[in-house]
């Protein structure tokens, strides 16, 4: 049932297509784009055209960058010789937030999912590999999500960075800092009590 | 915090500009976008420009078109007697999904509201009395939200309209067809126990 302009309706369809995005969001989205102002409209279509041509990815770590190496695996003040691995760009920026971890990343764009017919050629794992063999790297941190694809892919990795003999490390399992024992679920729990420290 | 770079936070801040898009949201869409192709990524940046610079409102109805006149407006199989007054046009959508109305529309984009700033003069009622004042209209029918400002713009022009000596009336409330009195609230009930008719 076409019923707005064509033009219209093209740019309902190009929204619903959009991740989370259904056809009512959609269509509430396009009528705001009609009611900014010319130079507003023109700004938002540049930004998509401009951030797909600049961005691509880090030559070393494979995260969004407009230069040839991002800032981070280019800054002298980081130690190079622990990787942390993550799946997503948006990983790196939790992790920044943070302060307090200072070496650099990899990022795989994506974990094993047989389900959804990811398989190790199609996740940036050949590149993690010659970022290690060259040498340099002392420790691999896996910071892959803790759950079952994120595990599956952390496993793999590990048997994979074996002959090169770096430590290979877990991120710690447990009590998120200021929740609550009650609203722990059973296998974070358990995690905890297994992954317990030394006071 | 800019963390990615800058063309890519200008994406992301470009979508979170959008209505019912969060932070969290705008940067799942804006890497969405850069996971496209360019010839998809560049669709995509088309279709804002193309809707942005065809999309206009119709001269007679308002409502959005491509052309000079919409296609409702310039369809002789049309009633041009009947003006059926919607906030938005997407309530023309819902109201031609019903199949059953035959006249015109005219859209008013938006509705009075005092505590947001939109007057009379914002809204396209000086275009609907242009309509009315040709003298071919004999009905103007008030299908406004059934909301406060909904209810006061259509109060506000059927007072406009008097002296124009048409037709004016106002969508039926009541009982939402399939649907059960145990689930209507009272305001909804009061109003269909007044507009009962006769069997």
């Amino acid at each position: 049932m076409a019923f707005f302009p064509a033009s219209l309706e093209n740019l309902i369809d190009k929204f619903a297509s959009l991740p989370g995005v259904g056809k009512k969001s959609a269509q509430r989205l396009a009528f705001h784009m009609l009611s900014l102002s010319n130079q507003e409209a023109e700004a938002f279509a540049d930004a998509i055209t401009h951030a797909k041509h600049s961005v691509h990815f880090c030559r070393v770590c494979q995260n969004f960058t407009e230069d040839d190496i991002c800032g981070i695996c280019a800054s002298d003040r980081r130690d190079h010789s622990v990787i942390c691995v993550v799946s997503e760009p948006r990983d790196v920026l939790s992790i920044e937030r943070g302060r307090e971890y200072n070496g650099t990343y990899h990022v795989l764009h994506g974990v094993l999912s047989p389900m959804s017919h990811v398989g190790p050629e199609d996740i940036k794992i050949k590149e993690l590999l010659a970022r290690v063999a060259e040498g340099e790297v002392e420790e691999v941190i896996m910071a892959t999500n803790p759950d079952t694809e994120g595990e599956a892919t952390a496993l793999y990795l590990s048997r994979l960075l074996k002959p090169f003999e770096v430590k290979v490390s877990r991120l710690a399992y447990g009590i998120p800092v200021g929740s609550n024992l009650e609203f722990a679920d059973d296998a974070t729990l358990n995690r905890a009590i297994e992954g317990r420290t030394e006071m």
